[in-house]
């Protein structure tokens, strides 16, 4: 309905040996912690005797959901436990058919989502490019909305952080991470707007009792992003780039004019965002810890392999291709040689799961 | 829903020189010249007063939309005709919401598909990939199903025309024009038989009073494909192909084993398949004229390029990439050759239009 924007930098195309298809299981493992709850809340709160299911049909749609393949795992993993409620409800194993919806950016490499689509699937699949921060669909269409480690990625970068003029100009660092308190609030107040959009979109969308599931980058209430380790890792992103500069590698000014826009709420945070909204009930907001691989020291190499594979694309078309595979190999470097500092960073409770259901 | 199957070669991806992007207009005239009938069917037959229209929202599907820009063109026309057929039937500019279902296999080109949709479209956009001779879409979903020079593609080449044991076995040519009336046969019912499988699929996903619009590649009753130029190109494809056998270019097996799954259906056939489904009413069956610009001499090298561009990837993925070249380049100096042959080939009423309406 309208141009979408540049939310989300889309990952790594194709399946190639760098590509996000083989390197998102860190993501898929995110994932899967929260797998669990997610049964639950389906299991108790999904009510098909109150849901509108027009023509036997029952219609997901997973937001952000990349190349593959984790989206068919968790595409999988919700329709089963779906159809599990639904069987219990009816008492009948004659159950809809299902629908799902792929969305991501336009750039986003579809070709190889539906060249990977399980061939033996038990839904109708479609894909759907646009941003997530507009309307994708038409009012009262979707069932259940399903949006996993997209939403903090920002539609854009707060115009403040690069306005020279401005107290929340950020040059020298390419995060919020250690900056002036501006910066982050700049960061936080277009992380509202955003999701004050996603929300107005999704509540037009949803049929009455429909449930949303959002799982994103978090942090504890009243946590500075510093004390995290992906904090540490964005500040070790900045302090290669500073050294690079100081080799003339890069200019100043092209660092200055570039930053991630990547934000992580707090549940306060989001429980406010909601609440503003209005058109939904919360029925979770809890931070859960990433990964269980997280538990023994961490792998500095595999992390930044799948770092980059998320995130290479916004480095790549700002800095090109050499500059982004120095960074890399810096960054790589320094986290190595600080681990023991990055070890000390905090990193249990980052995952926000919400789950909400439509009014 | 199932594993889909190799219907019509993707056309040239990307949008490129050489691309069907680029290089389809005549593929857009063609369709063009059957525009004011469409228009005319959605005004007398579209009948919004006895259509089920849920949520207020109008769905179409366009199967076989290949890459753009002519599906985003047909599209708009087509939705003007009906959104005006609305304002008709209730006189006011109310109207519902558009969702459009672009579908091809899924190693079309989807990503330029999706990078070239109309950024100030009024529908929410789709992609849905798959064979169109299995189902797409949940049961009673679409509205209204179109679908623009895609079924005289076969979902594959009928078996025994690879046989060599079998009468209908089509060693030294590429297509049935010229072919043992066996040949002819073999192809018509594995026509028959994929559009019996079509009609199958869309009968379950119109609602009752949906319309469905088929262009596709025709032949009038009673006439052989070698009387038209385009059974005409299909025979110097041939002989091409044949002089570069006797130069060893290729070897004869690979010549052999290589037929174009193609074929173009009488109105008394196609009536045949639609009235033997018994879903649907036929409001329209009639040949056209394929395009006003073929009043003129043809130009033999555009159109090569054009038919190339639809067609290429048959015979690169078969014989590869330096022998189409140098077939393509055969046939253009062929039909120059053969031009005033070629002229006096039938060239008129060879596009089949069809419109049905689910019942």
């Amino acid at each position: 309905m309208s141009k979408s924007e540049t939310d989300a930098p889309p990952t790594v195309g194709g399946d190639g040996t760098c590509s996000y298809y083989k390197n998102s299981y860190y993501q898929r493992r995110s994932a899967n912690v929260v797998k669990e709850r997610i049964d639950e809340e389906i299991a108790k709160k999904l009510d098909f005797k109150s849901l509108p299911i027009a023509s036997n049909t029952f219609r997901l749609a997973d937001l952000g959901c990349s190349v593959g393949p984790n989206t068919f795992l968790h595409v999988q993993n919700l329709l089963e436990a779906i159809k599990h409620k639904y069987e219990m409800q009816f008492h009948t194993s004659q159950i809809p058919e299902f629908q799902v919806f792929f969305n991501d950016q336009p750039m986003n490499d579809f070709n190889t989502l539906f060249n990977n689509l399980p061939q033996e699937r038990q839904y109708f699949a479609a894909g759907v490019p646009g941003s997530f921060y507009d309307r994708l669909f038409p009012e009262s269409f979707l069932h259940f909305v399903y949006c996993s480690i997209s939403l903090h990625w920002l539609s854009k970068l707060p115009d403040l952080v690069l306005d020279k003029n401005s107290p929340a100009w950020n040059g020298g660092r390419i995060h919020y991470t250690n900056a002036p308190n501006e910066v982050v609030k700049a960061y936080a107040s277009q992380f509202a707007m955003d999701m004050e959009n996603f929300l107005k979109a999704r509540s037009k969308e949803l049929v009455p009792g429909g449930m949303m599931v959002i799982i994103s980058q978090g942090i504890p209430n009243g946590m500075l992003y510093s004390e995290l380790q992906n904090g540490f890792m964005f500040e070790c992103m900045s302090l290669s780039l500073m050294d690079m500069v100081k080799e003339r590698i890069v200019s100043e000014a092209q660092v200055d004019s570039f930053n991630l826009p990547f934000y992580a709420a707090s549940p306060e945070e989001m429980k406010e965002i909601v609440e503003r909204n209005g058109c939904f009930n919360i029925e979770k907001m809890e931070l859960n810890d990433p990964a269980a691989w997280l538990k023994g020291r961490i792998n500095v190499p595999e992390w930044v392999v799948h770092v980059r594979a998320a995130m290479e694309e916004s480095f790549s078309k700002h800095f090109g291709g050499e500059v982004t595979d120095e960074l890399f190999d810096r960054l790589t470097k320094k986290l190595t040689e600080f681990s023991d500092k990055l070890e000390l960073k905090y990193r249990e409770k980052t995952l926000l799961l919400v789950v909400l259901r439509r009014k």
